[in-house]
């Protein structure tokens, strides 16, 4: 039995452009030889699509466009996930089997994920039957997403019906390392059901989500044999080990698809080849790459711009930009002021030579001297504090702004997690800007990526001194970041126990951290939750990021 | 039977807070001769608790204050709303019934709403068990919140367990005129079960929510005998007709209470009296002022200020917080620059006086100069666009943020539905603040709530010429909305059908709006979800306001 994984990059309301690609794909399947070819979940909608599941004339069209497709898919049987309409106002989040241009069956999802950043419940009623495809005598069992996630739920119910193959179609949002959990389901699933399994999962970013692919076949031991690429798109095509001997009915209501005739010439595209998985710092690299890409390209933008302060943070998103969209499509902007030294300065034009991209240069001294003009009455008698250094952050923000207003760049910010956790950032100034790509990377990530980004290029593309020197907003004389926030491994430590797991203070206190730093930490963290709220998007890595996977009270009197 | 609704308003996270509240309302309630008092759902926590129950910590916490207040409640029977650990790391949204010290008994939610700005299925299961109290021989029959919204839900179930009164636990946010759908509610659960009703409703402001109390008691033919203020805390006290001669036995494990002693001296507080639902502007008025005094209050703010331009939005926007704060914590600031006419800026100071607030006055031109020198290379050649406009938008918006810095004052923004719906607004300019009271009141609203205010203080305190002049934002000469708006009335129709009703594009032009309106309108809409994604939050008062109730991806190739 060949089977047919199609790894696509559906975007989230485009009917017809992810039409033209499930069409194209199927066109491929078909050429290589394929059996059956899967689609991701939701593959025609893209996935997540919110909210516009609320209304009425989406679920209209999403309807139409499957007919559509329906009507030009032939002989070759295809999975397609979508959203269908079901009995009272309900929706379900389905699978279709589609063959001879005709809708043959469906299956509906049954466990809907409401946790994290899935909020499933909001849309869909759960389905409560499985549905085994008879394809060629073969008993193919379909699941979706969360279905092989939970314990004593359709999985169970699959093994007593002995199927030869269990399908998966799935949307699974990228966090490090989530594709060793995927595989230990997958293995784990096989060996329950003595079948082989097909898991396909979608690629590309929307949004705050990056899926990560890596779509893959094991056999019914539970060897992977198959295994798609992270982060592209991919048609993996291989040959799965069926025992024919075992052949049996299905439910006599259940589709009936055929197999294709045998053609020695028709070879798969990939077969017993799998694909390590990446390590945790290039799988990241990855991940941030294409969630860029992704928003830059699915939203419409032709350039990109950021302001490139000499220090390290400013420095991996030009780095990724470029990586991700080309060096002419990103302009570094950099914005001297007096607090500026010569070294950041001369470190930024560095870093855009090494880069080969346009650089800028807006000094802010003009700007500010106005401001302070214009509020030198109203502050008489105070002396200098936190709102001038946040004055000159907003007068970058507000000059990059124009930059985008003039020329319709897209402007990247350049905070990290561990800044966001603690606030340590102004709102207005470095946060402005309509995508954060590095927001969930706390800073000691950010060095390892840097690092990895030198590397993989074979010169110091980032220069050592960037990497090297202590990290400094440069909002005023002498300033680091260390005289305002612990250490950034230990403060990583805290962020990662207490945003990211939930574990309470005093349990982090007992594995060893300081206890006057946690509490601090954790003040710092909970007091700049309305920042959080009116910061720009940016890209999911790890298992809890900011934005809709943690939806925490501004106001809120709770003192862990 | 005499019963205490106690409308209190409870502080998200504030256990210790929330605490002494339930005990002081239990005081007055014991004064008041009541034989049980009710809080409303949630009451330990505040509500909705968001991600703080993902915290362990946070439910063992609420677990020991929910004991703590248990040894303090002598012999007055209560239910109280709270979270429960239920088996496997689950919580139920619970009600505790309490009595001599003890937790009698408990009941878990049924129906747990997961739609609109509900999230409760990311947090709890449902309970499977309606509960009957024994009180002192009566059958009083418990539900929180949506279990009463639900048709063939727990109320079905209770009305064959021929209850004497229906209790239910409410945590129920505002939008206009929801209480008119509470009371039919009410009236058919009454006459359904042939009981009593008692619904007991939280009050106060919590972020983007605000609830309305409005507690209220029925008799079993469904006649409102008592109800309490909207929008203020309260205890309603109220003697309920009971049969005595119905009194049967409950299930033999069921709390059983007992009744007060009845002492002929002891008076209900509010009996036999209803108070009728305000009018619609009346009752948006009371939310703005609520939701404004709370979110600054709770958030620990003395000090308000906001932008004065000297049109309406910005005069209401004032009136209100001055209605919410009193006149001596909030600050005016009117940001002249060579495009604000003087009968603006006069306008703005008559406003300022008119209210009695202190008003600043901060020139933006020498800062703008700045600007256009600091990008004039930049952008030579190019000629002045929406970029310059909004430099000036976000030149005072900066300035706002420096006196936030400087002095500790919250930032009001002042935009309106109708403009945040279309983008009409500059994000980081007008939209930068901490709180937008009067996000999701559209413009022609904006304009009744205006004449209300005055109508309400008997004299012109927003400036006929305020109300009447044709809205401008002053960026550029002679600028109307009307330029590049559709005229409100129309817009505020569109924005109620695409955006609260989710109604297509096709309906509305059938239903006579005009076909290019609506289709440059939705367009309008759907391209400007990025701004709304980093704008303030700010207080619900429609059916469907932006914010977490409603989740409309950026990244959106659906074009309706």
């Amino acid at each position: 039995m060949r089977i047919a994984l199609a790894q696509i990059n559906a975007v989230v309301g485009d009917l017809p452009g992810n039409s033209r690609i499930i069409l194209s794909r199927v066109d491929q399947a078909k050429v290589a030889g394929a059996d059956l070819v899967i689609f991701p979940e939701l593959a025609l909608t893209g996935y997540p699509p919110e909210d516009l599941l609320l209304k009425p004339q989406f679920i209209k069209d999403t309807a139409a466009h499957l007919k559509a497709l329906a009507r030009q898919i032939t002989d070759l049987p295809c999975v397609i996930g979508h959203v269908e309409q079901g009995p009272r106002q309900t929706l379900f989040n389905s699978a279709a089997v589609i063959e001879n241009r005709r809708i043959k069956g469906s299956y509906h999802k049954r466990c809907l994920p409401n946790y994290s950043v899935f909020d499933e419940k909001r849309y869909f009623v759960p389905g409560n039957e499985n549905l085994i495809l008879d394809l060629g005598g073969y008993r193919v069992g379909l699941t979706i997403c969360e279905d092989i996630w939970e314990e004593k739920g359709p999985v169970d119910e699959y093994a007593r019906l002995k199927p030869d193959l269990l399908v998966n179609l799935s949307a699974s949002p990228y966090f490090v390392g989530k594709i060793h959990a995927r595989h230990r389901m997958g293995t784990r699933w096989a060996r329950l059901c003595r079948a082989s399994v097909a898991y396909c999962n979608l690629v590309g970013g929307q949004d705050e989500l990056v899926f990560d692919g890596g779509s893959f076949a094991m056999t019914s031991s539970g060897r992977l044999i198959a295994s798609a690429p992270q982060f592209e798109e991919n048609l993996l095509v291989v040959d799965l080990p069926v025992q024919s001997g075992r052949k049996s009915r299905t439910h006599p209501k259940a589709p009936t698809l055929r197999l294709s005739k045998p053609n020695p010439r028709l070879k798969p595209q990939l077969n017993s080849r799998t694909i390590g998985p990446l390590k945790p710092v290039e799988e990241i690299y990855r991940a941030l790459v294409l969630g860029t890409r992704d928003y830059v390209q699915k939203n419409g933008f032709g350039t990109v711009a950021l302001g490139l302060s000499g220090g390290i943070d400013s420095a991996l998103v030009a780095a990724l930009a470029v990586e991700a969209l080309g060096k002419d499509r990103v302009v570094a902007v950099t914005m001297p002021s007096p607090y500026t030294s010569s070294e950041t300065f001369k470190d930024s034009q560095a870093m855009a030579d090494n880069l080969g991209i346009r650089l800028m240069t807006l000094p802010i001294e003009n700007v500010f001297k106005g401001f302070l003009g214009a509020l030198s009455e109203s502050f008489e008698g105070r002396t200098p504090d936190i709102t001038e250094e946040n004055l000159q952050a907003r007068i970058r923000g507000a000059l990059l702004m124009a930059l985008s207003n003039k020329f319709g760049w897209l402007i990247l910010t350049t905070g990290n997690k561990s800044e966001i956790s603690t606030g340590y950032c102004t709102l207005y100034g470095d946060t402005a800007g309509g995508f954060a790509i590095i927001k969930d990377v706390p800073k000691t990530m950010v060095y390892q990526l840097s690092l990895f980004f030198n590397t993989l290029h074979g010169r110091e593309i980032i220069p050592a001194s960037i990497i090297t020197r202590p990290p400094t907003a440069e909002l005023k004389l002498n300033q680091k970041d260390q005289d305002t926030l612990p250490p950034y491994d230990l403060l990583d430590k805290i962020i990662k126990g207490y945003v990211e797991e939930d574990r309470p203070v005093s349990e982090l206190i007992r594995s060893g951290l300081d206890e006057t730093v946690v509490r601090q930490t954790v003040r710092m963290i909970d007091a700049s939750e309305y920042k959080r709220r009116q910061a720009p998007p940016g890209i999911k890595i790890t298992s809890k990021a900011f934005g809709k996977d943690r939806r925490v009270p501004i106001t809120n009197l709770y003192r862990p």
